[in-house]
């Protein structure tokens, strides 16, 4: 009996650990045989190694590709590709489709192109869409010669939408059926399938012209008087999609409404495909990922184990941003350097407007893309939020402005500048709010993502806008 | 026939624009009412006042929980309220579980303790226990008196778990057969009940003492031959959870081999629950919600219609740590006020060390905190993640720190300045990396949750550090 295993994430750590070992004594007993060239020696040597090899294949032979994609992604580059090369190689392409971007890339790097031909192969229609953008087109196009007609065109289906849309996504793995049977026609009609699809929660109900008209629920059909008719078993109030619809709001109506498997269909009503949970889990888990990412700079989810090279590439076009917005304060500075001249405790104090400022409109444009991308904010409340936030940063300001002013004050014995000081704070998480909410608020409606560099944008106006206004001020008032 | 609708996203934001406008109406009506008080007038507007209601409570009861907890959640707090009045009562339970916890507080706030008791008493033991903290005392002891012994041990079991942990988020609503019984004696036991419950892709199979032997997946059961036994089809390596496991991991687990449901067993194997992937989905959301939130410095999700004193509540923790660290920061420049004196360049220069530092070292912590939490890094792997986040930082401090320390020279025609520039920039990213990596290894060595404040931290980092680099350097190099 094997049901009273270890928590499912112990087991996962054991194996990597258990793979771990094995690829390490393989190190070892590589290096030994190298060393030492008496040929008894090697001999002996040699049978370890292969019974080592033999413990490795047998090892990766019982594990789900899920974890097999988790050991290659868990693994540098080198063992990565030696455990890569003992995967018996039917499980090569359900393997590629659980790692992630960056790891997938190096593994179809060290394939040559039969071998990938060979992967692909094993895949359905809507899986190979999903690898093929990363294949070599070659290996693609022979990959659909031998097709038959009707995959074919699924593929090509698939293919023609982005990424992002329902119609990427959708499998074409649907038990189909008409209304006018009984319940017990169609569970005899179930019985003929070898298996059903994954996931099947449903049955799609359509009639001649492949219309969808409802669907009917497994747990429904199993508590249902076997002699009554589909159609009035069905039920015909059902969250569809389209295959341009976005991924997200997708996944959004599939948490929103508890569902498992959800019928695509065409402008025309015809039922072309369905979605399944597991790939809304994925697209969630895309989703914050992306936001996670994004807010801190990095282009793309990273190998970890990528040469620095990748890292790099993968890093610079934020940091480039960041460069520029971070000099643009500096010559912010720079039309002031006679004041500080004059009071260098301007210097020393700056930083301080700067970042508070920084970290409130963080604080305040986290909250607003969340909302707009949750759909709880319609740009028309922008106007009534800016008010809620501004009373926020006048209380802020006022009171770790004052904090902050008194501490000035007491430093550097001048009432005048702590004054400054807390007048300059409120001012800056004003306008930290003002562009919290005002900077997402137009990126949405010009179209575009709203979470993209919102950090970076309101750190930006936070530090330029907080340096100008604090050393504007002790210009006017100080010196 | 409903199916062919528009798409739920659209459906939903007209429903919400729906509500909105009959709220509109209904304030304009009773403004006109209070107005005049001609009673002639008044009975007209009494009508339309009437018929509005009537129009809004019908659209409501159309509508489902989830939705009406949307709509609920994006609409300010006095109309709020007013939707909330106009809810069917017996409907209070389920849309309590479905609004986000800050707009489930000012709900609960609107109820007296007879309204939260009768909405308590229409959910199960399980779906009592998610709501329990956020009620009264009081109400939960007066709902618990109306329970039956097995639903009042249900509720204290999973009461007696933390918020993070499987045993407070599993539902007891099984299916269970015995092994040696045929599927035929499955399917007409199933038929007996008059629905099964949500999410129902398995049954569970027990022994005579409820020890889990085995799951039967629907899928597998209406496609198995009905005379052949329970045993010879059900599976047996099944991934089974344990109350106190950690509900992030449960989500993994689900995530990785695609479940649907799962079973909890205690210690001893006893089915005791089990785990359904819409309660995983919202722990996947929750999980990513949360690590954005910290990453912004925001203590919980925030109401976005909330008083300000509550935003207020809810920012000044990590505002106050964030005044802080740049209160050290601040003095850290304060003990270079004399070369700052001397070369009011550098207080213009200083920021920029100070900001891509903070970029390039948050850029580091977010991919390390990812790893950690999704299982790809051992600590013991933080060694030669390291060494090369110390070649990524070496890279773009020569080139960045090159570029920068180019313009530098140029702006204030110093070659000797621009080379402390980039010897600064390289050494301050340096830092960045090293700290990127240290800080959250250190953090899940200790038990603590790298995450959090991680963002914070680095940036203090950067910025006292990339200051004290700078101005030192220039101390000694440029004085």
């Amino acid at each position: 009996m094997t049901v009273l295993e270890k928590k499912p994430t112990d087991r996962l750590q054991d194996s990597l650990a258990q793979v771990q070992r094995l690829i390490e004594r393989h190190h070892l007993v590589e290096e030994l045989v190298h060393r030492q060239d008496m040929p008894k020696h090697g001999l002996v040597e040699e049978l370890v190694h292969k019974q080592n090899v033999n413990e490795l294949h047998h090892k990766l032979d019982q594990l789900h590709p899920a974890d097999i994609a988790y050991i290659l992604e868990s693994l540098p580059l080198d063992d990565r590709l030696l455990v890569w090369d003992m995967v018996k190689s039917e499980r090569d392409g359900e393997i590629l489709l659980e790692v992630s971007d960056a790891v997938r890339e190096t593994l179809i790097e060290s394939m040559d192109a039969h071998e990938l031909v060979a992967a692909a192969e094993q895949l359905d229609a809507d899986e190979l869409a999903d690898l093929a953008p990363d294949l070599p087109r070659q290996v693609v196009y022979e990959v659909m010669g031998g097709l038959d007609d009707e995959e074919r065109e699924q593929l090509q289906s698939a293919l023609s939408f982005e990424e992002g849309q329902v119609g990427a996504l959708m499998d074409f793995e649907l038990v189909k059926i008409r209304a006018d049977v009984s319940c017990e026609v169609v569970l005899r009609y179930l019985r003929r399938f070898d298996e059903l699809p994954d996931h099947t929660d449903k049955i799609f109900v359509i009639d001649d012209d492949d219309i969808l008209k409802g669907v009917l629920s497994i747990r429904k059909l199993l508590v249902s008087d076997p002699d009554a008719d589909v159609s009035e078993v069905m039920a015909t109030d059902v969250v569809t999609f389209h295959p341009a619809d976005d991924a997200e709001d997708a996944a959004l109506a599939f948490e929103r409404y508890d569902l498992i498997t959800a019928p695509v269909v065409d402008e025309k009503g015809v039922l072309i495909g369905r979605l399944t949970v597991d790939e809304m889990v994925d697209v969630i888990r895309e989703e914050s990922e992306s936001e996670v990412l994004s807010l801190a700079g990095l282009r793309e989810e990273e190998d970890l184990f990528a040469p620095v090279i990748d890292s790099v590439k993968n890093r610079w076009a934020w940091l480039a941003v960041n460069l520029c917005t971070a000099f643009v304060a500096s010559r912010v500075i720079g039309v002031f350097e006679g004041a500080i001249q004059h009071l260098v405790a301007l210097a020393a104090l700056m930083p301080i407007v700067a970042g508070i400022g920084g970290n409130s409109g963080n604080q305040t444009i986290t909250m607003i893309v969340r909302a707009l991308a949750m759909g709880q904010m319609q740009p028309n409340q922008a106007w009534m939020l800016w008010r809620k936030e501004l009373g926020v940063s006048v209380i802020n300001g006022v009171v770790w402005g004052g904090v902050i002013g008194i501490v000035a004050w007491w430093l550097y014995d001048s009432f005048s500048l702590g004054l400054v000081m807390t007048a300059a704070m409120t001012l800056n998480l004003i306008l930290a709010a003002t562009m919290g909410v005002l900077v997402p608020t137009l990126m949405q409606k010009m179209g575009r993502d709203p979470a993209l560099g919102s950090s970076v944008l309101i750190t930006a106006f936070t530090d330029s806008g907080g340096f100008f206004i604090f050393l504007g001020l002790a210009s006017v008032f100080l010196m």
